[in-house]
């Protein structure tokens, strides 16, 4: 595994990201992935989703601001994807929060085969029939164990879990590992999640390894948000420096400055 | 009335703000009320935004960039917001610019129970019968007297009126009050109308008056609006220090920082 | 042709520029409307575009994230356009990625009358037939002979082509324009494109000539380009700087700034 080398791969070979993702980040993980070095398309339409995915390196699927149409259309392009190889992002965006998230975020993991399932601890939970502590799209509390949630998770949906806060914990149930880069600035914008999707998005698109992959996209963007946040006044000038970072991210040091147990 | 006092219950409390809002500023008003202290989330679909409105504090209904289906979802979760109790913000964006837009607002505050109508001065004369002037969203000329529109539309509408524009004016009918605070830079970037709904929604949702609450907001907006103009170079950096301005309000100055007559 | 001139009159004017445009630069697109000094309005439902179109300046329609009834809007919108003399601009974004697109675009070019298609080289050769190199919404490789393909196009679709990348060549069939300005920041971020396609609506809302607005346009976006490049230390800060130079453009030097042959 190595972040640095993927990371060159990812500004070599530009493979192209199809997202569709909420409304809320679109801009933002756009830009996320082209300073990374990577290609985002954004398409929606169910008469365009299966022709765009095959264009693809990967394709990310996103529930943030859910309707029933777009719906059938990630349905759609996930089963283009697992047809091409393709492999698939979900971000289950504010599952355990309503119903309608949930159902939808455990549709796609029955119908689709998602390569990564990224978020946080209360979505992850939900997913798995644990307690759930959401707020809206925000996961609350602490969790006891969340080492152990994102193990049996990975085991139970038959997924890379990749679940992020202040440590993140990426897990296929067998391989387990602790990301500790990062900065508490990236949970004052919103978005950061998303973008952390995007990112996985762009690295499982030149990786052969979806573990792999999942740790090295976080391990990217919590480097990111360590130099973003340096001169950071706030969350503004944090959220402008983070795509100065993303794009200033050195192939050199990366793997140097990863923080993996 | 205490901004310094609601502030630090905001951010105690960190109540879920329901949006569902327009398009071109979901991201803007989600980072607001972050940086703000309260919790974002956007939800629009009419499968979830029942569920979701139980769990909020407050919800804001803006209809910048309408479609037929939105407007379902948005007497949905109105309707429901009224049943518990949760206080719901209308912001009439582009009123008076479209039949469409007007008589959708009308339909609105006929069907919900809405606690504050946060406009400009065009959008609220629209709504009360006056003469209207806008171009697009944009409320065009000089009000001769726009506490009395504001005390107007109050009464006829039965709502508090928080009418934003070089200077604010906030009316319950009985009460009347004039906020200037804030800064011209306000109104070079898109979407500040629609953050002050986004943060009046964080207002209402930890004060006792609704009245309070739309004046409260209005200060600290304006309050941020003042830090951040002080070393923008134009829209781009306002916009940016707009963000850490809000994040870094302090609860101890803002009262004295208060301008309202 | 003074792109000065032009400038000047739409900050004493400020037009209304109608966008039906994609979900991933709204936000951009409108501050960079406003920064120039135009008025941006984002409206999309068929209840109400024609009346809006009708208090515009110009139209912009961007098929950067299509749906079926975004489709309808903008051909009821482009109509209506046309029977009251505003000014349309198509951005056919990624046409030749997906023959949902192409055929979209096509379809608005045929029945609406378009002053000004404002597009990247791989779409503008998908709307005549060449062949075209596109992954996602990103026109690859070079062309051989880009201002030959503006010609070309312009005489075939019988529309100003207003054709952006490293070069500018915008074309009427006659009249042919290279205009050198710009950085290549541009092309770090999402949307710089769009944001070209609605400053030339706005231009086009005060000129009398749609090859002169078009080549207005990227001078003026260029300019502001090169100004945002100066102190940014990565997209992140470019594009901030993007809003901060559109404002500060000074119009008593644009003209000797353009790099027009």
């Amino acid at each position: 595994m190595s972040a640095g080398t993927s990371l060159r791969q990812i500004r070599q070979q530009r493979p192209l990201i199809h997202q569709i993702t909420n409304y809320v980040v679109m801009n933002e993980t756009a830009n996320a992935t082209l300073a990374l070095g990577a290609l985002p398309v954004m398409a929606h339409a169910p008469e365009e989703v299966e022709e765009m995915v095959s264009a693809a390196g990967a394709l990310v699927l996103n529930i943030g601001t859910l309707s029933a149409h777009w719906i059938e259309a990630m349905l759609m392009a996930g089963l283009a994807a697992n047809k091409l190889g393709v492999p698939v992002v979900l971000d289950p965006v504010g599952a355990g929060a309503t119903r309608f998230r949930s159902e939808t975020a455990k549709r796609i993991l029955g119908e689709v085969d998602v390569a990564v399932l990224r978020g946080n601890p209360g979505e992850v939970a939900s997913l798995v029939g644990g307690a759930s502590e959401m707020r809206g799209v925000e996961s609350m509390g602490a969790w006891d164990d969340p080492a152990d949630l994102a193990r049996r998770a990975a085991h139970a949906l038959s997924v890379v879990v990749s679940m992020t806060g202040p440590l993140d914990h990426v897990s296929d149930g067998a391989r387990n590992s602790v990301i500790s880069n990062g900065h508490p600035m990236l949970a004052t914008i919103t978005g950061t999640g998303c973008i952390a999707s995007a990112m996985t998005g762009s690295f499982l698109a030149v990786s052969g390894s979806h573990f792999d992959a999942a740790v090295e996209a976080l391990v990217a963007l919590g480097v990111a948000g360590e130099d973003a946040a340096r001169d950071a006044k706030g969350p503004g000038t944090f959220h402008v420096n983070l795509y100065d970072a993303l794009a200033a991210l050195d192939p050199d040091t990366l793997d140097a400055r990863a923080k993996i147990t």
